[in-house]
C-alpha cells in the first residue's frame, strides 16, 4: 500500500502514519521526494487493512492499494488452471474441449423442454440450461414454474442423460435445487448477494458465477472468493455483458474480460452471448468472437419456438439456427487449438 | 406498444402481427406510411405482454413500449405524494420537514454507537443509522457484528428514544431484524434481490430501497413495485450514486433523479451523499445540493472517530463536521420552503 | 511514480528498472517486501515521463502515477481562486456574485434574439448566450446562421449592453468570432480538440471550457492546461452532464464535480442544467442544486417560444419560467453566502 | 414519429398536435386508446423534423423517433456492401481479404519507422500506420514530429511501396496531409469534430472514422454521414473501444458493434485492438475475436522497441509478437471464410 502525503504535510503527520503502520504490525519505508513524502507499507497481510485506515489521517493526499483484493481466485494463490468436473467426469470445463450449454431461458412446459433438449443435444451441446426460478425485474411478469419446473428438469435430464444448469435466487432453495441441478447458476443481479454465494459455496457443487453487469473484473473475482472461501473449488466464471451507454445491444459484451481473467485467475470462463446481444441475429458473431478469444465454453439460449417464449424470446436461437452456429464454431475452435 | 415493420415487409408478415394482437385480446391500428407500416397496439393491459412477443416475428424491425413497466410506484396509479410514517408518527418522511438519518456505517461497539447516537441526536438528526449485517465485497473483510450488533442497536435506540434504520441482507433474517428496526434498509447490491424484496415487503414496515448503482430510475421504480405488491405501502427511495467512468468520487450522485422521481412517482426520496462521495470532504456540497433539488431526507455517515472505523471511515463525518453541516443545511431547506 | 514488480521477478529485472530511472535523471528508492519489490521513483519532473516507459519492462506488474497529469489548472501551481473578468469588470466570474448566462441555444432571427435578450436581462441574467455556429450530430440538421448569426449577436449585444458568449467550432473562425464575442465557448464535443483549444487560448479572451460528456474531471483539467499553456488565464469550467446508462435525462449532471473542481483547481466553475436535463421541467431542480453545491454561475437555455425553436426546444425555459427560476435561486444563493 | 399524449390530455392539446403535423406537410393517424391517445406521424421526411417540435407541446408525454437519424451510411439507402479501394486497387477493404494495418503509434525517427515498416510488411501487413500529428491529452506531452514526420512517412512509404494511414487533427492540414497519406484517419476524440469531417470528406480520399469512445453506434453512423454528405464514398469505420467503468483495460472493445454495423450499414469496419486493450498482452485475444466476429480489417500498433516508444509503448507489439499474431490469425480468417 502506498500512502502519498500532501505537499508540505508537517513532519508530525508523517510520523503519525508511520506510527499507525507499526502498531498494525507492518513495515514501512519512507520516500522523501522533492515535492512530497511517499510512504510504502510492506508486509504480507496489507490486504486485510482498509485503505481508509490511512486515507482519513491528517496530511494524507491519497492511498493506493497495490495488492489485488481477491486472493483465492488469483493466479498468485493457484498458478495452474482449474478444471471443473461435472457429473462423473462426463463434462469437464477448462480443458481443450469447449463446452456448450444450451436450452431455453425459462422452463415453460414438458414439451418445450423436451424439444429443446433433443435439439441442443443433437447439435452437440453437453449441458442443458433452463430456469425454474426466474429473477424478473417486475413482480407482474412470469416468475418461472418454480418447483414444477425443477421436477421437469429432473425428468428431462434423465431422459436425455444430460447434466443440467439452473439458476438459484434464494439461499433457502439451495438444498432443493442442488438435489436436481448439476451446475448451480448465480445470476448477474445476484453476483454480490453474499448470503446466496455462501449458501451455494457450501454445497461444493459446480457453480457458474455470472458477472454483475455493473461490476469490474476485480469485483467479480472478489465475489468468486466467497464461493471459494466457503469450500467450493468448482467455480466457473461467466461473462454476459456489462451495462454501458450503447443502446443497440441489451448489454455490451466485454470480450477483453476473457484474456484479463486468464491472466489474473486460474478459474475457467464461459460466455453468454444471448443476454449480451438481446437479439438472436447478433448471437452468432459474439459466440464466435468468444471462442476465438479463448473462452472455455458458451451458454446459449435456444427455444423450440421463440415466438411463443414467455421470457427473452427475442434473444433465443431456433434449433435450426443453433445447429448452424455449432457448425460454424467448430473450425474456429480448431483454429485456436481446441474442439467442440 | 408500437410495432415498426421493416421497409418492404410483405403483407403476410403484417397480417400475422395483427392476428397475434387480436388473439391476445388487444386492439390494433394500422399506419401505412410511404416507407413502412407501423402498427399501434392498444388496450389497458399491453403492459403485461413482452415486446419480444412481436419483436421475434418475421418482418418486424423494432417494438417500442410506450407504457412504463412500473405500476404501483407510478403517479398514474397514485397521484398524491406518499408520506411514510415511522414509529407512532414521530417521524414522517415526505412532508415539509426534511428528515436526517445519521450514524456509523457499521455498529462496532456499544461505546461507538452511543457516542454516535448522542452526537447526531444533539445535532438534529431524527433517525439513527447503523449496520449490524454488512454486505462486504470480500469474504475476508469485517462482516458486521450481526446478532450482537442488533442487540446494541436495540439498547441504544431505547436509551436515546430514536427510531433506527438498519440493513437486511438475507430473507431469512427478516423477522429477527424487523423486531428491532423501525426502518428496514435494502442496500444497493440487493435492489434486484427479488426474494429479499418480497420478504421485506411482507413486513409492511417502512423500508428504504437504495438504488442499485447500475440501474435506471425506471428499474428502481419497478423494483419498488415488488415491495408495494407484497403489501408494503411505506416505501422510501434512496439515491446513493451510480457507477460511471468518473473516478474522483466513489460513485456519481445522480442529482437529476430527484426531480425525475418526483415527476413520475408518488414515493418520497432521500439521498445518501456519503456513499456517492466516498470522501468526507465532498459530503457537505452533495448534501446541500440534494436539499436544494427537493430531496425529502438525507442519510449521512457519522463516526465518533473515523480514523478507527472498521468500514468506510473515509466517507464518515466527524460529529463536529456533521453539526456544522446541519447548520448549513437549515437555511437551504428554508430557501426551498421546508425545514430540518 | 510507483513501479510494482511481479512476484518473484528476477533481480536483473529490478536492476534494469533502477538503471532506467537513473538514466532519466530521477531518484529511486527500493522497497523489498516479503511478496514483491516496489520501486518508488522520485523527482520533480516525473510528470513528464510516461508510465509506459516502465510498464513495458520485463518483470513489471503495474506502474502507478501519483502526481496528477494537469499542472497549470491545479491548486498546487496556483493556490488562490482565479476570478475571470469579462468586459471592463462589469462581470466577474469566481466572486461572491453568481453569474447567470442565458439565452437561446441557437440564434434564429433578430426578433427571437431580441426577445430573449430582453427577457433574460429583465430577469437578472448578466450574459447573453446564443449559438451562431452549431455542432450538430447530423449533417442534415440546421447548422446555425453562422456569419449572419454573429452579426445579429453583435447588434443585440450593443442594443442591450450585455456581454455575449457564443460557441466556436473551427480554429479558422477564432479571429472572426473573438471580435464579437466577450466569452468564447468550447463545446463538449470539442473539449479534446487540441487545435481548437490552442487557437482559442492564444486570444487570451475569457473562455468557457465545457466538460466532454465522456471525460473525467482529471482529463478536463488537463484540457484546461492547453488554454492556460497558450497564455489564456481567463478559463471558466462548465459542467454539463456526463454520459451514463441512465435514460430519463439526456445526460447525468455530475454534481460532485463542483466540490471536486474546487478542491483540486483554482478555476471558476459554472453549470449548464439545460443540456444535462434535456427537458425544461427538470432544469430548475438541477440549477438550484448547482448553486447550493457551490457553482460560480449557471448557463441556461431560454427561448421566447420553445415550440418554435430550431434546436433543443424541449430543454429551453420560457421567459416566464426563467423569471420564476431566478426568483427561486436568490434565497438559495444567500443560504450559501452568495448572491445573484 | 410517435407522439404519446398524457393520460387525460384535453382534446384541444390533441388537436394542436395534429394541426402542427399538417402544417409541416406530414400525415397523421390517431390511435385513441383506453388510457391515452397516441398519434403516429407519417411521411418520408419525418427525419428532418426534431422530436422536440412536438415534445414541447402541451399535453405531450413522450415523442419517439422510429426512423434512424443516419441516412447515407444506412443499408436502406445503399443495400450492397461498400468496398473501399486504396491506391490503385492494391488494397481493398470490405472484400474477402482481411486487411491489416500496422506500425508505430507515433513516427519518432527515420530508423524507427523503417524498422517498423520492414517488420510489418514482412509479417503480412498491407498498410503502414504512423502518426505525425498526435492529439495528446496534455500540452506537455510529445505532440508528434508534425511536418517532419509527414516527410518521413512519404519517404518510407516509397521505399517499401506500402500505402500509409496517418491521423489528421486540424482542418487546416487537410491538403498537406492528403498529399502524402493514402488513408486519412479521424481519431476517436474528433469523431464529432464536424469541421474536420467536412474538410476530410471533401478530399474524397479513403478515410478511417474511429468511433468516439463515448458515442453509440447510431451516433457513429450519423457522423459518417458528414463524410458521405461531403462527397466521400470511401469511408471505413474503426471500432477502438468505448469508455465504461471497467478498469482492467484502457477501454472496453465493443465486439458487438461489428455485427450491429454489418446489419445497419454498408460501410466496412475494422478494429483497433491496441487502444482498447492498453496492454500488449491482451491485443492478440481481441484481434482474434474481431476477425471471428466479422471485422474487415485490423489496425495494430507495432514498435521495433516498445521500451523506447515516446507514445503508447505498453500497448505496442514487438515485431516478433506481431509476426506470431499474424500466424495465429490466418486459420481464424479461414474458419470464417476469409483470408489475410
Amino acid at each position: 500500500m502506498i500512502v502519498e502525503m500532501k505537499t508540505g504535510a508537517p513532519q508530525q503527520d508523517i510520523d503519525n502514519v508511520v506510527e499507525k503502520v507499526k502498531t498494525l504490525g507492518m513495515d514501512v519505508q519512507l520516500n522523501v521526494g522533492t515535492d512530497k513524502t511517499v510512504i510504502a507499507i510492506l508486509g504480507g497481510n496489507t490486504g486485510k487493512v482498509s485503505t481508509d485506515t490511512f486515507a482519513v489521517m491528517s496530511g494524507v493526499e491519497t492511498v493506493t492499494r497495490i495488492m489485488k483484493p481477491y486472493k483465492l481466485a488469483s493466479r498468485e494463490v493457484k498458478a495452474r488452471d482449474t478444471v471443473v468436473t461435472v457429473k462423473d467426469k462426463s463434462v469437464e470445463i477448462g480443458k481443450k474441449r469447449i463446452i456448450v450449454m444450451a436450452g431455453p431461458c425459462a422452463v415453460e412446459s414438458e414439451d418445450q423442454l423436451r424439444q429443446a433438449a433433443s435439439a441442443v443435444k443433437e447439435a452437440g451441446a453437453s449441458v442443458l440450461r433452463g430456469g425454474a426460478f426466474k429473477p424478473r425485474t417486475s413482480p407482474f411478469s412470469f416468475q418461472g414454474l418454480e418447483g414444477k419446473g425443477l421436477t421437469l428438469l429432473d425428468k428431462i435430464k434423465k431422459e436425455f442423460d444430460m447434466p443440467i444448469i439452473t439458476e438459484i435466487v434464494n439461499p433457502q432453495d439451495v438444498d432443493m435445487i442442488a438435489e436436481v441441478a448439476d451446475i448451480l447458476q448465480i445470476g448477474t443481479r445476484n453476483m454480490q448477494n453474499f448470503a446466496l454465494l455462501t449458501a451455494v459455496g457450501k454445497t461444493k457443487k459446480p457453480a457458474v458465477l455470472k458477472r454483475a453487469f455493473s461490476c469490474t473484473v476485480t469485483e467479480w473475482l472478489t465475489a468468486a472468493d466467497y464461493l471459494l472461501a466457503a469450500g467450493d473449488r468448482n467455480v466457473i466464471l461467466c461473462e454476459r455483458g456489462i451495462r454501458t451507454f450503447e443502446d443497440s445491444t441489451r448489454f455490451s459484451l466485454d470480450i477483453s474480460s476473457i484474456p484479463v481473467v486468464k491472466k489474473f485467475s486460474h478459474l475457467p470462463i464461459i460466455v453468454d452471448p444471448s443476454h449480451a446481444a438481446g437479439h438472436y441475429s447478433l448471437v452468432p458473431a459474439i459466440a464466435k468472437a468468444a471462442v476465438a478469444a479463448g473462452a472455455d465454453g458458451l451458454i446459449i439460449e435456444v427455444h423450440p419456438n421463440p415466438e411463443e417464449a414467455l421470457v427473452d424470446g427475442l434473444q433465443s436461437l431456433t434449433p435450426a439456427n443453433f445447429e448452424k452456429l455449432m457448425k460454424e464454431l467448430r473450425p474456429i475452435a480448431e483454429a485456436v487449438g481446441r474442439y467442440i
